[in-house]
């Protein structure tokens, strides 16, 4: 059975985007201080060290499953999240605009959350990648989230879009694994059930 | 010099305090579940082990600083800070309880945080240990902070009070070292200037 996995870099003080985020300006301002750990100083992704295996991890998802607000702040990756060609499902409980039929790779889902994770856990037998802070919150309040991991960045955003706001109860986790790196802290965790 | 170091347990969801905080209930709902990486099983603190180095580190401290709201909460701990007999700074703008005479460790600075750092760093050649959410972000703000230690607990706490609420620009921090257990994950931060 495939595992769901929030994978999302944050700020010490829980930022996962700054201020003014909207379409035009994905991510908000300074989005990318939070994903420099990932770049080397040409502006290529890692493919070795310990980014590059952290990226790796990233990149073996078999299906996306993103919130609307961040699917279509940057129009649903082009129709192919990353250049990964796996399946991106979108929950959102109204339908897609009409641009979204140009992408097949994109699914909308407007039967809950629950529907959405079940469509995107049966596309493969590797981990749904889990994107964006209000659908993570969702499928954690409905126990449809296994894992979650934080790259931890040295910073203090100061104000923007923080990925956990207000959960209806405490959540439990296990530490699986801690990657030190000068660049972020990444921490793997298992939702304790 | 004395640095000064902002040291706190946090769950991964930024909250150092559970909801109802209050004197009484100092700490607030589930306020222990941030505490135990610091307990033996038998309640007593870690004396050796990683949570006996990091406890360690803590208990160095040579003066601390404290917000009027933490303080009051825990009644000024008693006028002994944990029994480490170091003088007690609380930054305020209005002037102590009349019982806060009964405690010679302590003192209320009223001329402004400045002035409250200054005499609890001139009060030993060891750090100064800054306590609470208000007055760690006022310390910042105000370039009066040099370290960040975190004791990052793998839970969510969903709601309560954040360490880091709202600051008014973006700041810096270098990783110094990270301690992984399986209890926290504890990490040390320089503020860069």
């Amino acid at each position: 059975m495939a595992v769901s996995v929030l994978d999302m870099s944050m700020s010490l003080d829980g930022y996962i985007a700054g201020p003014d985020d909207k379409p035009g300006n994905p991510g908000g301002d300074g989005f990318a201080r939070l994903h420099e750990w990932g770049l080397t100083p040409e502006g290529e992704f890692h493919r070795s060290g310990q980014a590059g295996e952290v990226l790796g991890e990233m990149a073996a998802a078999g299906a996306v499953l993103a919130g609307r607000r961040t699917a279509e702040q940057v129009d649903h990756w082009g129709g192919d999240h990353h250049g990964q060609g796996i399946p991106v499902f979108v929950a959102s409980h109204r339908p897609p605009a009409p641009s979204v039929a140009d992408h097949p790779l994109v699914t909308y889902v407007t039967e809950g959350i629950e529907s959405a994770m079940a469509q995107a856990k049966a596309a493969g037998d590797r981990h749904v990648h889990v994107i964006g802070a209000y659908t993570a919150q969702r499928a954690i309040e409905a126990g449809l989230l296994d894992e979650v991991r934080i790259h931890l960045v040295p910073v203090l955003f100061g104000r923007g879009r923080r990925l956990f706001d207000v959960l209806p109860s405490r959540v439990e986790l296990d530490i699986v694994r801690v990657i030190d790196t000068p660049e972020a802290t990444h921490i793997r965790y298992r939702i304790r059930r």
